[in-house]
């Protein structure tokens, strides 16, 4: 597909990353005026509430776009998805008459100038753990390299439930958390702030349909209203002294931030890849239709404070073993009722390559090999004031599918957990 | 602290659940009216919502009660929970004028007219692992006695989070779930119902106020609202081959039953009673401010299909090791956000002999010593058409704080997963 010209110039730019091809939903304000949601075209945001409003553009008989969530269009259904993004295409293409060009104008805020919020009202959060370079290099690590594998691996797209209250919007401040730790050559845990604080690169994949029985995975596929990029922040050495037997808890709850704009399925369609062979077969219940991952250049920055930021990961969601489709309908099968508003990470996103893996574990195995960054500083772990920033783009025949940063850095721990 | 009289004479049976003492809160509906909030006493159900409607009894200047849930209730805080308790049990009191009693028959519904519901919107899940006998006995039979009580486990609440989208009210079938199983002398994963599904009897703590920052037992403890009955309902043979190393997923998300009335805190203050002696001295943030657990006793029935019950286990809940309110603090240490409506599971409450067990799993040893019914049926898991039922309450002088029945019948899984 090549890009779709829209009369906004801005949506031309082949180096932009919100073109007329995209048209990702989020929730903005402007100084002064409450949350409501919107669509990024170029360099404006579209205010898709006063379209609403107005009566130029709605999605239902009743207002869904006047809040400060993307929930209740969701609950509409992917029918309804569907047409309203054509018609919202229509409206910013190129061509479009001078009438309607002139109704909308007054609603497009230039970016620069808007506040981006959390795009939906997170119901439930589930991560999942299905890059297969991730799991063996953190396998290896925890377990050694011969049970670096878990031996349901190749069978479940394992997952875990994490915490919802803990999700926050790109550019929220992170605090790096207390904890208990017990490194190896202690015999007892001690209260402390962690010291070992690192990111996960993920997707999220955000659930826009309820269902209470189980999906196949195209039924799950077409549940999926969008993707988001998600750092999962994980306080390591918490995480190895409480995570055997029942999972990483405390690990993983101080925040998991998200990129302000959901991009949609239907902007990605043209972007699908294949998972990778099967070294197992799996079930017949984990079957795919077809090409379920998506094409998406993902990367990540480190940047300490006052400091230029460098590149520390390149990698790419096709690295994927199981997809976000495969792990929705394993979440369904115990009859597990799923919502509106649930939340997906795909677990972290690493590739072959030192270069390509998705955490500092991993990038620095563990704090024996720090990274050298630009400023020539040295990193095994994130240090306060450090700025983490993932960034991810589908690349197409002359534009790109851009998700918008997924930023956020580190500040120093409370002095005393209590006193604050 | 005595029996409290009330001028409703049911509410004064000694043997009864629902004295003046107890006062819990839920949510009912009669044929025709929509659910609302009220609370039990004797064997009848006072409309709290139209006593709000009608100005007799209001928790604020804004309705709260009027809807499905105590959600809105449990935000107004500590203090409200008590001046509204202590300006309810007025009501109710022996001695109370006759005018008042008339102004409230008109909203006395009989128990048994009425249909109970879940009596608030779960925000989010958490299920702990903190009885000692049900870890032992656990670990032994999954990791061998050596390792039956993992190296954490005397210093850490254990929890997991849940999902709460599978919580449901007492009376709400359960269906068996499907899932992948591999018995230990398989190879490979089979696809097929659960072959040994299981209760785990528990305590559930309503968390009633919301934090940002990490609490201390005494503040943990302050925000806890009530307690209800919760049975988490378990898919062993799923459970076993999926929860390395990320903890249970699919095994835990079939649903998990909660008794329909919230026993406050309030209620079950004069029965609190200390955690047991500490093996190992924990860290300074779980040090409790005073007796932190509660003497309930508790008891397990199974009927099977047509059948009477027979008593299956009896314990107590002063055998947990941590209380709800150590491992709500241990939950916020991380700065992880809680929110109105977080429920918290105890785990499972098993006492130290057999008959104590708190599961079928331990009950049944694993199903190698199955169960022998009152009726002569043998049950090691629970079959097709089995209904269990959980009891608790506390025992006062000359009366009882009861908690309600917590039940759920087993129905057959789906014959064909997806054509139901």
């Amino acid at each position: 597909m090549p890009l779709l010209k829209s009369w906004i110039n801005s949506a031309n730019d082949p180096e932009g990353s919100f073109p007329l091809n995209n048209l990702p939903y989020g929730v903005f304000s402007t100084e002064g005026t409450e949350p409501r949601c919107g669509t990024a075209i170029g360099t404006m945001i579209l205010d898709l509430a006063a379209l609403e409003e107005e009566g130029i553009l709605a999605a239902a008989e009743d207002p869904v776009l006047d809040v400060p969530f993307w929930n209740d269009f969701m609950e509409l259904g992917p029918e309804v998805w569907a047409a309203y993004r054509t018609k919202l295409q229509a409206l910013l293409a190129e061509g479009t008459g001078m009438d309607v060009r002139a109704a909308l104008e007054p609603h497009l805020v230039p970016a620069a100038q808007a506040d981006l919020h959390l795009p939906f009202l997170v119901s439930e959060y589930t991560d999942f753990y299905a890059g297969r370079h991730h799991a063996e290099n953190v396998g290896t690590m925890f377990r050694g390299a011969e049970n670096a594998l878990p031996p349901n691996w190749l069978s479940i797209p394992i997952g875990y439930n994490g915490r919802a209250s803990s999700i926050v919007v790109s550019g929220t401040p992170v605090r790096r958390p207390w904890g208990q730790i017990k490194a190896p050559d202690e015999t007892l845990p001690r209260f402390a702030p962690s010291a070992r604080f690192d990111i996960e690169l993920e997707l999220g994949a955000v659930v826009g349909q309820a269902s209470d029985d189980p999906m196949t995975v195209a039924e799950a596929d077409a549940m999926i209203f969008g993707y988001v990029l998600l750092n999962d922040w994980s306080a390591r050495d918490i995480q190895a002294w409480e995570y055997q037997p029942l999972g990483p808890f405390q690990a993983k709850a101080t925040a998991t931030t998200i990129s302000p704009w959901i991009v949609t399925r239907a902007a990605l369609e043209p972007f699908r890849i294949a998972t990778p062979e099967r070294e197992r077969p799996l079930l017949p219940y984990l079957a795919e239709p077809g090409p379920m991952l998506y094409d998406i250049d993902l990367a990540v920055t480190l940047a300490p404070e006052g400091q230029t930021a460098t590149t520390i990961a390149r990698t790419n969601y096709s690295e994927m073993y199981y997809s976000a489709a495969q792990q929705l309908a394993h979440h369904t099968i115990s009859g597990c009722p799923m919502n509106v508003g649930d939340l997906l990470g795909s677990g972290t996103i690493s590739g072959p390559t030192r270069d390509s893996r998705g955490s500092l574990l991993e990038l620095s195995w563990g704090g024996k090999e720090p990274l050298t960054l630009a400023g020539g500083a040295s990193r095994s772990f994130i240090e306060d004031g450090d700025t983490l920033t993932l960034s991810g783009a589908a690349h197409g025949d002359g534009y790109r599918i851009g998700f918008g940063d997924c930023t956020g850095q580190l500040i120093p721990a409370h002095a005393d957990i209590y006193g604050r």
